[in-house]
């Protein structure tokens, strides 16, 4: 006789504490557990769950089915609530189901457990020839910077966001645009809420942004990108790609979370698309913001650079949305590593309620090797886009010299003004 | 001089507390609201973030954009800390972007917003002709009762997810899957982790259980679905849902949290794919357990409604993961609702730890339009599989003829054994 109370059948034989296991034969993913129950046996709980358990004995089971698929706890440290769970790579799917398969078996209904009051997964490690099924990005830091022509120079580059968000036309947008590059930015994005509304269609947004653009190349002889906000399901996202490329865009953006990480990954491995992919993570907050619940932007950064996402979002080291300025840097420094199976790197994206003022210390904690956007820092200048773009790009300048904004803005009137106008 | 803290610029023009709007022309988006704030200013907040505004000033922006496309806050409700937010339907893209544009509107930044401490999305109220640019299902629950043939009988179907959910081989899956059957069950799933693994591939799977249901069907009549999970990218799953289908699926399963309801709106719009979809919902609890962040389970229950899911897991109200009864009556209401812009209805699954005991509970909780779903609760049953679905199959058919299961299972041997096996 079983009284169901959901502790799970046989929990313990799901344990396997400090058992040695070759990392090339397992996934391993790492949570941080809130549980009444003794920290093994949550862990225990959550392996059992998301292998080959369930609350009662099945007679359809059997003990070869569990110890060639069974999910084991192989470490757990109780100071820091975290547990090491090792799936079988033998529990992944390559062919067919990718990262959202793999999501049902390190994040799926663990978050619903009655035996956890919260758990978060923190990171994940993932066996080399199940990393290898995905195409990596396209460019990375090295092929972006190649395009715009900072491979030598190895300075953060500047981007800013059209703003206002959403209700310009395509004329509008395209000359906000124009005032940005001709004021500096190497880079311009859609903001995450605008796609495809009628009051600026992308058909006619990205011709003419794109016009004005080739003008900036003609007159500065710089190439200035900008991502199309492509945002839509992952069936109709690579004709749309593909549409706005034979318009002449340069660079595209996806939202991540809402359209998934398969359709990054689907634009990075075909054949004839083969634009840079600017990635955003609008509605992490919702998965992310909780410290002992959800996932860690971490692995989102990881499914990201697995995708193919050239660019993507990790937050700010000062701005309206930062949380934790050493987090953000972790996880620049995981898409800046030279090593992770061969794919290349992803240019981190500090964005975020950034103006001039907040760009030293991005810089400082962060490195060069970032994208800093701003966009009220920018069009919120009290001389507009263009002295706003100059503005931050001083401030990029000065930090990159190790000179103080204050003394840069001596000679340099943009930014003067934007030190007066935010404090 | 802006000191900026981040609380939004005009924030104060993004209130029209009482306005009347028609709700044809706009989509109206519920929160609950955390903040240090008052409750009008953290909507306001949103209301900017999600539209129009952004931390400061911008000198691209006007009155007309401001009063055309901003957001507007039109009711709050102190008592239970809620905001009504309305969009100009304006704000949406028609066109491209989809689910996914949408959430990014409704779902989006404002989950990390400094201002707020927590905000949950609990409930939307979508314009008649964005509504209408959705599919629905293409089954219902009328549908599938026509194709298993309880049309007339309205009883809870009884449904079984294979275990353990992974390990077994094809052969072993599809025997399952026969007893189950001839045992009384109505649907068979895959569990969410199995989609294509090497110990089990879906084309050697499908085939064979499809192969034992055909023989259930002319050993008894009865038409058995068996929801095949195809879980992958909406770029993929398409052709595999055509895959399946010409191997005799007659049915397909998806994860719509981790491929996006995409993915389902894609399949239930196809004009060659024509098969039910079992909608599961692993990982929701990332998004949806905490009660004062993240997004409620209904705004997903309407997704699913309007992407064209046929089937959908909205919980229990008794199981191993049970949260609130009420709330799962309050979504299965919504999903059998015949009125929700000619949608069809969606026939709610109940699932995750029932065994027969639970289920006079279910239904009198949930109701007879139900999928009654167990897993351990038939498998764990001590005489097997088919003696399991037998005993459910009786728990459900003494609940609708209101005879306790005790007095039932005096002479329906399988029921008896089970309530002697779980307490």
């Amino acid at each position: 006789m079983v009284t169901p109370e959901y502790n799970y059948a046989n929990v313990d034989s799901y344990l396997a504490l400090g058992e040695d296991i070759k990392l090339d034969d397992y996934l391993v993913a790492v949570y941080k557990i809130d549980s009444a129950l003794p920290l093994d046996k949550a862990a225990a709980t959550i392996a059992a769950e998301q292998s080959t358990g369930t609350w009662t004995n099945v007679v359809t089971s059997s003990k070869t089915i569990l110890e060639k698929y069974g999910a084991k706890v192989v470490e757990i440290n109780k100071n820091e609530n975290t547990a090491y769970i090792a799936f079988p790579k033998e529990d992944l799917s390559y062919h067919i189901g990718g990262i959202p398969g793999l999501m049902a078996i390190i994040a799926g209904n663990l978050f619903g457990l009655h035996a956890l009051n919260g758990v978060k997964l923190i990171d994940v490690i993932f066996p080399k020839d199940f990393a290898e099924i995905f195409p990596g990005p396209r460019y990375g830091i090295e092929g972006i910077r190649k395009i715009v022509g900072t491979e030598k120079e190895k300075r953060p580059h500047l981007g800013t966001i059209i703003k206002p968000k959403i209700g310009l036309n395509p004329e509008e947008t395209a000359q906000v645009a124009y005032e940005a590059a001709i004021g500096g930015v190497d880079f311009i994005k859609d903001d995450e809420t605008l796609v495809d509304q009628d009051f600026c269609p992308m058909d006619e947004r990205v011709p003419r942004v794109m016009e004005k653009l080739d003008l900036v190349k003609q007159e500065t002889g710089r190439t200035v990108l900008y991502s199309v906000n492509i945002t839509t399901g992952g069936q109709e996202i690579l004709s749309i790609a593909d549409a706005v490329k034979g318009m002449g865009a340069n660079m595209v953006m996806v939202d991540a979370i809402t359209a998934g990480f398969s359709a990054i990954q689907s634009l990075a491995k075909d054949e004839v698309f083969d634009l840079p992919i600017h990635v955003h993570r609008t509605m992490h907050g919702a998965i992310t913001r909780y410290p002992n619940h959800g996932i860690d932007m971490l692995v989102f950064a990881k499914l990201d650079r697995l995708a193919g996402g050239d660019q993507l979002h990790t937050g700010t080291a000062a701005g309206k949305m930062a949380h934790n300025p050493q987090h953000v840097k972790e996880m620049d420094d995981f898409l800046r590593d030279p090593n992770f199976f061969g794919k290349k790197t992803v240019f981190p994206v500090a964005s975020g309620g950034v103006y001039p003022q907040l760009v030293p210390e991005n810089i400082k904690v962060l490195g060069n090797d970032l994208v800093i956007n701003a966009g009220g820092g920018i069009h919120g200048h009290p001389d507009g886009t263009r002295a706003g773009a100059t503005a931050m790009k001083q401030a990029i300048d000065a930090s990159v010299k190790g000179i103080t904004l204050e003394e840069y803005a001596k000679d340099h009137k943009e930014l003067a003004t934007a030190l007066k106008e935010w404090k």
